[in-house]
């Protein structure tokens, strides 16, 4: 049994006790917060021990995993004190404000042998894993373009921009499909209140092969939009994350170009439209999928599927697409790391 | 009775010719087109004059009015050649390949004093006209931003981008709808087919009030969308062009700010979520709307809501989009006009 | 070349003669209608004869098929006219006002050996061919249930209730895709408008295999709704008329049903829930792929998929369900036809 | 502070017990249910005695009320027990099996002066509410129909009829929504599986207004439906309780109906469309406004709003409309109340 401390018991914070909870193999032993109530909350729902000082649970030798869900400024110094105390992390998303940051909660988590999980939750959604299972087999084709809206009215963060936010699922859902990193970034977007970070953006990712990526996110939509197309050169996919029971569309429809001489100065371009298929999708809640993968990684000394580095390739690029939004769309090449 | 004579029986000339037809005040006196197989439908549909020979309608001075729909490269020296010929011009969307072009025709059209309409549709529907009455009475507020999806699979062009094609639209639409002239652009886009023009692009308008505009076009996606955000202080709109009956919805939601010195490190933003609405809108078809304000243009002497003037600026537009686009989304900035 | 006349210019006629006009092997020779503003119109569109007075059509011997497109109530005069003077007959549905009258068709259509078409339109959309193709193959198992909801703002009818305009659909796509006949029927409706037929009606058939089928059909819905359910032992089908491009979705779903006796008391059924797929469908204009079926039919002497026992068929059942909605759902058997 | 005692922890005595703990002034003291594995998960969540026997519960003095979530062949026993025990109860729906049932708890329940409610959860919804409110306010005008479709796939019942599960809900809607009680009933329906109850079924309900509800309900469907049409003379609403947002349309549309004498063989109607409006429902969790609304009836003394006697009226219902499905649709009469 894997007994798991949780630090924030905030927006996200619920979602994870609730989980950790019926996990099997985990325990939740304690949680912390800095507000009491909510620790009151806590203690009405769940039996476990609560505190509002995190280094309790530190401290505390029969705690082996440490959750941390607090705003993301505070990421780096909980974690790095939690990987220095021992503990196996479970590190909300975005990781933390800098790759600096990222990358040297990596190298202690691989000094110290400890699993960090980084809750890039989307991973492990039955529709994202299905995505991933039709490109990997090859259906899609080369792969042209992914195309993402994810829109709605709030929550408006205090210190992070949008980007940070709502396209920070976009960037890890790319890691995980496609078989590639992009080269350059290149993002627009605007806060419409003083003082605020921006609430809108549109993030395009270019990569050597030619697809292109792009993600339009903002808390200032009247309605709630979670659409992603994909278009490759033989199949494309929709995923609505809003539709109940059909998420994952995938089309079995496309151009086709001929590059037959003769017909220069002719389109040399036909469309192919065939069946529509929707295929099943696994029905566990991700939440669970991914506690239960964080436990078998414990157990059995594995990297998880969204260990540290897929988190640090993550916040590289939320860093590059701010850099390019405060200077109007500039593009930002991203380094090649060996 | 205005006379028109309508050159080129492609994909729109078709409706060009069924509309003029049972508009009040108009009679298609001829058709031309290259395609002689064309014209045997123009006549079996029809009862007009048709030829191959385009110039046979320019010297035909029982021929009042000439409707241009062939393909872009051609429209510059078709429309001129119709205006120094002393006709009434019908232009269909985009203007020209360049401003330049496009500049020449309004001079020439007001030299000689002819009406010159850009067939800018969208400017004629219902769901376009109540936007702009919505937005004229104030009812959004301050307008932060306006977000289009436009795409589909096909019709690849051979000759323009997908922004000339699709974009256009939305540059006619914010034209129309805002008071204010964009004062940069930003594009990115991909031709995934070597040896044609880019048929996925992302386009940024920024404006000096803070309006952001963003247009995302395609001719490469599995499923229709022609969906549209406003979202202003007060109100949002969504348009759904799709949609059968209900196109546009005005939401009473919004976000509203506080400059509360007491709130400092405090988020000082609160939502506000209300009632929706979705106006009826006329139902007219946009093309009878439009050419009946033609011969009201023509019999008035009147400058038509889509003039030379106004596509002008839209192949302005164009034009920076392209520019930027073809940099990989360095910002193009757009002239002041006196 | 097969010459048409079209009596009746209203709400559908118009359909017919563009359709007939374009259809290879047909030409309209004429059209007649009792409304000469009516015949203006036709004159103004389409380069073919006019008159007030449909036995001119009739005495026309260069006129080989008559179309019918007039009130139900002339249906059967008129039809009866046009076979007994040789034509062959497209008639309108319903095919006449009483099933006597219907089999009188039939019978004379039959003794003169002249094509007599019912225009049940639907019977040729690619949606409905490609539920009979799937059928057919078994693909469902046994059929449980057909589920239809049909209903609308208008048109209210002067003389038939809103069975024979709309019901009358799922009666003839019922006749289509099974292989059975129904044994009884049941209807409920309401006029809520005294002196008018009525404007919403409820009907379920029932069939001695178990299938039952039920249709909701409505002039006065706030909503347009065209949606069909079929539910079989193996699989189900959506139908959503309205759908632009994916009408029918086919799901692999179902109930699997044990008889296993040591589970009396237990519920011995278990949900199967897999794939949807969503068949690509012909596009071609249902009334386009009709006209040519019938051409095809007069010249090869063939009957047609709608044919006047088809027909016969159809008015028995708006018949029972009439006689049962007067009787406030009272079952109404229906006569095995030997 | 209430403690309340939980019969039953299957489907939804989890969402009571939830509910009811988080609800201000109600405490649960006790969970009893016949199988110990469910009571395992009660106390892993929530800090409460267990038991498998009920008794225990009615029998413990310091429990207040009972709230009932078993099947409904154990409600009559179990609340006329609980009531006995001189506890206020809360029943799941259908409150009996049959009406002389439950016309005995309410006897029982008024005699001991105790608070009896029925748990049709739709009345506490937002939704419902707010056609209530629309409707009582008149803004519909003379109502012409309810039209309600209810289908899904499952939860197949051992021993009662899908009408009692499903169409259920419509009934307690309908005696909510209308100041009338319907004066006859006819149901169809069957049973695709031997020895199971009715899986599909058409429940139609007159009103002696001339109003007219139809149910249409299955658990056999491929697709989730739970959509409802009112018609009024003035205004109609469509209500689909699956839209996440805009649940609530009202149309400015309908028909209206001249009597013009000079009008005789002319239809009289014509159609009115306007604006659609979606008000903004309450969001508050439907079961948690009901639990608080049975701790204030407690409190003060009051009746619920759905109280045993709308529970009566709902299983009177069920009767008539099963008793019309086994006789092939013949109408059953509803019997007036005094």
């Amino acid at each position: 049994m894997i007994n798991i401390g949780v630090i924030g018991y905030g927006y996200w914070g619920p979602n994870l006790v609730r989980n950790f909870a019926e996990t099997p193999g985990l325990s939740v032993a304690a949680v912390s917060d800095l507000d009491s109530s909510k620790l009151e909350l806590v203690r009405k729902r769940h039996a476990c021990c609560t505190t509002t000082d995190y280094r309790d649970l530190l401290n505390d030798t029969s705690i082996d995993a440490i959750a941390i869900a607090t705003p993301v400024n505070t990421h780096y110094e909980l974690a790095l004190a939690a990987l220095q105390a021992g503990k196996h992390v479970w590190l909300e998303k975005p990781m933390t404000e800098t790759s600096v940051q990222a990358r040297r909660l990596v190298e202690e988590a691989e000094k110290r042998n400890r699993v960090l999980i980084v809750d890039h939750t989307f991973i492990y959604t039955g529709a994202v894993r299905k995505m991933g299972e039709i490109i990997r087999k090859g259906e899609l084709g080369k792969i042209y373009y992914y195309d993402s809206v994810r829109v709605n009215l709030g929550l408006f963060q205090r210190d992070v921009s949008v980007i940070s936010d709502l396209a920070v699922h976009d960037f890890s859902i790319l890691d995980y499909l496609l078989n590639e990193h992009p080269v350059a970034v290149t993002a627009s977007g605007m806060n419409h209140f003083p003082g605020t970070p921006e609430n809108l953006a549109y993030v395009t990712l270019f990569y050597d092969s030619g697809t292109i990526a792009h993600a339009n996110v903002s808390w200032l939509a009247p309605v709630k939009v979670r659409q992603i197309l994909i278009g490759g050169s033989n199949k494309m996919i929709t995923y609505d994350d809003l539709e109940p029971s059909e998420k994952i569309k995938v089309y079995d429809k496309g151009v086709s170009f001929t590059d037959d001489p003769n017909q220069i100065r002719e389109m040399r371009i036909g469309y192919r439209t065939g069946d529509m298929w929707a295929p099943k999708l696994a029905v566990s809640e991700a939440l669970r999928v991914e506690s239960e993968h964080f436990v078998d990684c414990i157990n059995n000394n594995r990297a998880p599927m969204t260990d540290g580095r897929l988190g640090v390739r993550v916040v590289e690029l939320i860093e590059a697409a701010n850099r390019s939004m405060r200077c109007r769309g500039d593009t930002v090449n991203i380094q090649k790391r060996g």
